[in-house]
């Protein structure tokens, strides 16, 4: 089996942290900068990790500002904020080889589907992520807590490929579960997302004040029905029932406070993950003859919020 | 007939204004002050108005701090916000005759209903305001714009001397059309009340953002159909049609900006009305079978708001 070579789009948080663990493994990872490129020329760039401190340094990193001299990769992690996926057309095309697969390590639903409608003939997965990692300064992350990232199939191309990726990741030290339900995964996440992404900036607070008062509680569990609805309604195999609806309200009430990505996005004035969070799913449960009228609200009071900035 | 002796029940932005007419109109009017009651006493009332100033002098006012040294009214205005609706039992009793006409120029739904249940042989009417006026300083209220204020009894009893009370109104100088619905009249303020009350707390903003913005312009008249739906189902013999909606949507537009009384109370850090604007509106919807979700939603972040006060 040929070793792959690996390109990571969207080297922030997420994108870094992965490309590092994987170029730390002796994989050739590409990495696609966009702010930070001339630092990360000098300087190399650096991702401090509660898993082990990373350092690639400046002769070292194969770094671009733009994928018009990268090379093709076999697998392309996007690790973009779904807000700038209208670039990946373009951002794309000069990386793709007939047999590349696309890893969307993105929030939201639906951006597997959307990237098909450009690319409909390459392999495209999914990619679940749950860590806890903050860009702290120019090609500098600093990588607090967890790391999982749950990868699945998108269409049958995928599933070729996947398994040799999956094993590339958990051989570098990310823990990645494989499932082949990319649906499943991706709504199981949004019964997270959905609930605490929105009300944390709407209301300006963090999980554990929503989970502390009665009200807001409740209006949690309120909106995970409304996806959980909206996720069955999908027909797709798999059925999310009201145990999982609570277990996630009980595990987010034993977390420490948390601000969501989005709250993160909110703080820093930069635009949010409204519409692959919110307006996909909303439209997808429509589609299937589910309302979803509290998610309906929250995305609408969300598009205000962003317009005042 | 004989003339009527009134008393007002918290002399504030709204009871000052319409006692201070009555009384300047030659009415016998007696007035319960709580913190401004010792600067009444000293320096009179002062109500500057758009419709001409009004001054009742500190030997000329009937001043009380306590309903205990007040004589008992034919016509007493409820002028409190109803976060205080817990004090009318205590408040009511020394002042009440067996003809008393208890007025709740309330915001909200139900408020009658509710003084019944202490007071079940009185005369109760309600008072829907349509007045822009605040208090400036101790016993000094800045009457802006606007004024009328819509009666409707809310039993038999009340039907015998609210026209009188009618009459007397018009007489001073108010405008004060006579409604026999008081269901009604309720249900139709509500159709401004709920929609941009709460949006205007929740989001920090004003009417006319939240119609300047299609997606809050858009959840405004969901949460308007959800009362419109809430007031058919109470089938208490009027209908809300959808042009009803149209048209307060469209005369709020053309409102120059507005900060509703909940977002008054809020920047102040008042107790918001949110029981009976929200949360009785929810109830007897809910009684006849209507859900008002996004109204519950509202009402339940409105909780957590004043909750971190």
């Amino acid at each position: 089996m040929n070793k792959l070579k690996y390109g990571v789009i969207g080297a922030g948080a997420i994108g870094a942290y992965y490309g590092a663990k994987l170029a730390t493994n002796g994989e050739e990872v590409h990495f696609l900068f966009n702010s930070d490129y001339e630092h990360v020329l000098s300087n190399g760039l650096r991702v401090d990790s509660c898993n082990g401190d990373m350092f690639i340094s400046a002769d070292k990193i194969k770094a671009y500002k733009s994928t018009e001299h990268m090379p093709a990769c076999d697998v392309i992690i996007i690790a973009l904020k779904t807000t700038s996926n209208h670039l990946l057309k373009t951002i794309l095309k000069p990386i793709l080889h007939e047999n590349s697969l696309v890893v969307m390590i993105q929030n939201g639903i639906n951006v597997e589907e959307d990237l098909a409608v450009d690319f409909p003939n390459i392999a495209i997965a999914g990619g679940m992520g749950f860590i806890c990692s903050n860009k702290i300064g120019s090609g500098h992350i600093n990588h607090i807590d967890y790391g999982k990232v749950t990868l699945a199939p998108y269409n049958q191309a995928a599933r070729e490929i996947l398994p040799q990726v999956v094993s590339d990741f958990e051989s570098a030290g990310i823990e990645t579960p494989y499932l082949d339900s990319l649906k499943e995964a991706r709504w199981r996440k949004l019964l997270w997302n959905i609930p605490y992404n929105g009300t944390c900036v709407a209301l300006c607070t963090t999980t554990d004040k929503i989970m502390n008062c009665a009200s807001t509680r409740e209006l949690a569990r309120d909106l995970m029905i409304e996806v959980m609805n909206g996720a069955n309604a999908q027909n797709a195999g798999f059925t999310i029932i009201e145990d999982d609806v609570e277990l996630m309200l009980s595990s987010t009430e034993k977390m420490t406070p948390y601000l969501p990505s989005m709250r993160l996005d909110f703080d820093a004035k930069r635009p949010m993950e409204i519409e692959y969070i919110y307006t996909k799913a909303i439209e997808q449960a429509r589609v299937c003859g589910v309302e979803m009228p509290k998610t309906k609200m929250l995305r609408d009071m969300l598009e205000f919020i962003q317009a005042e900035y």
